[in-house]
């Protein structure tokens, strides 16, 4: 029997209502003549629950036991879908992580997927048993103890199961209907893409778009396992959603995929670095040790041995960069004679595989920002991808614009 | 070290204030030299609340998936306990019930515990660990899924672990403060003991007095775990709560060491049974087979050839008796000329390891009634313990005349 993975977020499994409406789909796929692994979160604001009682008893907590608490939510879910679907009449049993087993690293709540014997659920898929219910998220350690794969992690638990059952596909069923062109809360004209490619897809993820964990993405990617993300809220029909696969499985496609944006961005400029080899370690090290997740980083023209030094963060980091900056300063790691933050910047970012083959794109989006009068603070380019800096009251403005220019309300 | 077990159950946890509450007492314990296992309940409404999703789902549960829902609540304290205590500086991490392993039959929901090997904690104590938490209520079957004790289980978990690990003493820390002489809410004279025998705690248990689940105090008796029940909501002093021990370490006690009571107990009798050997087979078979829990019989004198049998159950049974005995005698397996139900009766019972030796206990007891003038609808009798059937409205002045009469307000 061809094995189909499908995997159910919270909030597709917030209510026993939600969780019995998510178990017919997969009667439904069974009919079909599947094995399905089904994968469950939490149900929705259980994990956080689970995570703020951890929190308020131990700040600095010890993630072996957090991992232990955080992971029971998956465990109540995968049971009562078992339950749900036995009710249906469909032959289904619950595994936790550390029964089929899913083995991790021992690197606690951000642990990664280094093997899953496929041997256990198969041998009940021979003894007639049609559905493997799968808590998410969670695997067990070379010690023995609980692990957790980091918040979405339910994501990858369904992209790597697909993977070692060589799965046909893996159906992320979310509360979304698929990926879009662009955010449609703020272009109306965005469109829903049939298909996209995982290097776009990544871009995507990355840049913002949170329909899919990007681990699960590079995952899928790795191992050519086709992911379709749908919606769990609407009768679907075989082609619904959006298929993220290989660009060879894409016929056709627009040059530009679509436009993300990221809207709290922070641009810090430090003035009149003095210009020397080594010069990006002694800025960046002592950022990276301070935790502050830099992004574009761009070196203007220098002039007389000194230069400036920008880059961008995240807003809520300005504040650490600041003092991490101080600090090489007064320790004599790094000179600049001031350094300037400003918190009211945007990015935004055109991305497709076409890029690669047609010249072009930055120059069209170069104009079209002009001709709306938003002026360009910073640029990064990717092969396929091109992201600028803007005011952030433009921000929306441009993401339209953009939109229309490439005509992404056309399909290809 | 010498090892100590100490128990929590639900309302003892049920905040994190209550969990802090609880580690603080555990810690006083590792202070005097003690490496501790503590068995922990879930938060008092949880496992009430996953049951509930299950019986939702599912009412007539796959008990294996009963198990794994229901047993996640325990995780969740396991593993605040675990933290709470490293917060305190008490090396101490969480177990569930297969990483111990705890190894029980595969009855699900109402297993029992095989073997708890002592080896994967023991280590963890030989390396500094003090304490170990464990999931109560909970193990493993011989085929690797999780089983759950029954309710109360996490007292028999607490009893076994003593036993496996020869620990000094297992302390049940509870909603009350001990194990009274009779109901305090029904009689203000009832005083807390010191010490009672496994045998009068367990027939006090199984008459109600719902301290302690009868399975941990048979599994005390057997192992000779010394039981000590007490409030976690109180200072406790060395010799606080009651200690359930062998008769022998109880220097002296009174003849008679509580009165028990049963409040929602019904009488039924058959009229004019035909009384030919095995008839009580013929009545008790289809009885047992319809779930109903049959405690107390009585045979009434039999007069030319036939007898009315009497037997007591639970008042929500009644039905469900009436209606079997109706089709064993339609089945032609039984006749009777009538089935009389009598709901409004209660059970009323002295208990004490005294009455081996001590004659008279049951004259006194019926001298007492009567002098009250309160009717006896049935007697049965065991080695330690007397117990009658009286009209339910009675049932509060029966159990405060029997506690003065016995004096059992005064200690021995």
């Amino acid at each position: 029997m061809p094995v189909l993975v499908m995997k159910f977020g919270g909030t597709s499994v917030a209510t026993l209502d939600r969780i019995k409406r998510a178990a017919k789909r997969v009667g439904v796929e069974v009919a079909k003549g599947y094995d399905v692994i089904v994968i469950v979160s939490a149900m929705s604001g259980e994990t956080n629950k689970l995570v703020g009682f951890v929190e308020e008893t131990s700040p600095l907590f010890d993630a072996r036991e957090y991992d232990a608490v955080v992971s029971s939510g998956e465990n109540v879910t995968a049971g009562l879908m078992a339950l749900t679907l036995q009710e249906m009449d469909v032959p289904a049993r619950s595994w936790q992580g550390w029964q089929v087993p899913v083995k991790t690293t021992s690197a606690h709540s951000a642990a990664r997927i280094e093997d899953i014997p496929p041997e256990n659920i198969m041998r009940k898929f021979g003894e007639g048993m049609k559905v493997a219910v799968v808590a998410g998220f969670q695997g067990i350690s070379p010690e023995g103890r609980i692990t957790t794969l980091g918040r979405g992690g339910s994501d990858t638990t369904a992209v790597a199961f697909a993977a070692a059952f060589g799965a046909e596909r893996c159906d992320i069923y979310t509360d979304v209907d698929g990926v879009y062109t662009t955010d449609p809360r703020i272009c109306d004209k965005a469109r829903k893409l049939d298909r996209i490619a995982f290097e776009e897809m990544l871009e995507l993820a990355s840049l913002g778009a949170k329909v899919l964990q990007t681990r699960s993405v590079e995952l899928a990617m790795r191992y050519k396992v086709k992911l379709r993300v749908l919606s769990s809220f609407e009768e679907q029909s075989d082609d619904a959603g959006t298929l993220v696969c290989d660009e060879e499985d894409i016929m056709e496609s627009n040059v530009v995929a679509g436009v993300a944006y990221s809207r709290d961005e922070a641009k810090m400029t430090l003035v009149s670095v003095a210009d020397r080899p080594g010069i990006a370690a002694a800025i960046f090290t002592p950022l990276s040790e301070a935790g502050v997740n830099v992004d574009m980083i761009v070196q203007n023209i220098s002039e007389e041995g000194r230069t400036d030094m920008t880059f961008s963060c995240p807003t809520n980091q300005v504040q650490r960069a600041e003092k991490a900056m101080m600090e090489a300063k007064a320790a004599g790691k790094i000179n600049f004679h001031d350094i300037v933050a400003d918190t009211a910047v945007a990015k935004v970012s055109v991305v497709g595989i076409g890029m690669r083959s047609h010249t072009g794109v930055a120059a069209k989006m170069f104009q079209v920002l002009s001709k709306e009068g938003i002026n360009i603070k910073v640029i990064t380019t990717s092969e396929i991808k091109i992201s600028v800096l803007i005011d952030r009251k433009y921000m929306e403005l441009a993401v339209q614009a953009l939109h229309d220019a490439f005509e992404l309300e056309k399909a290809a």
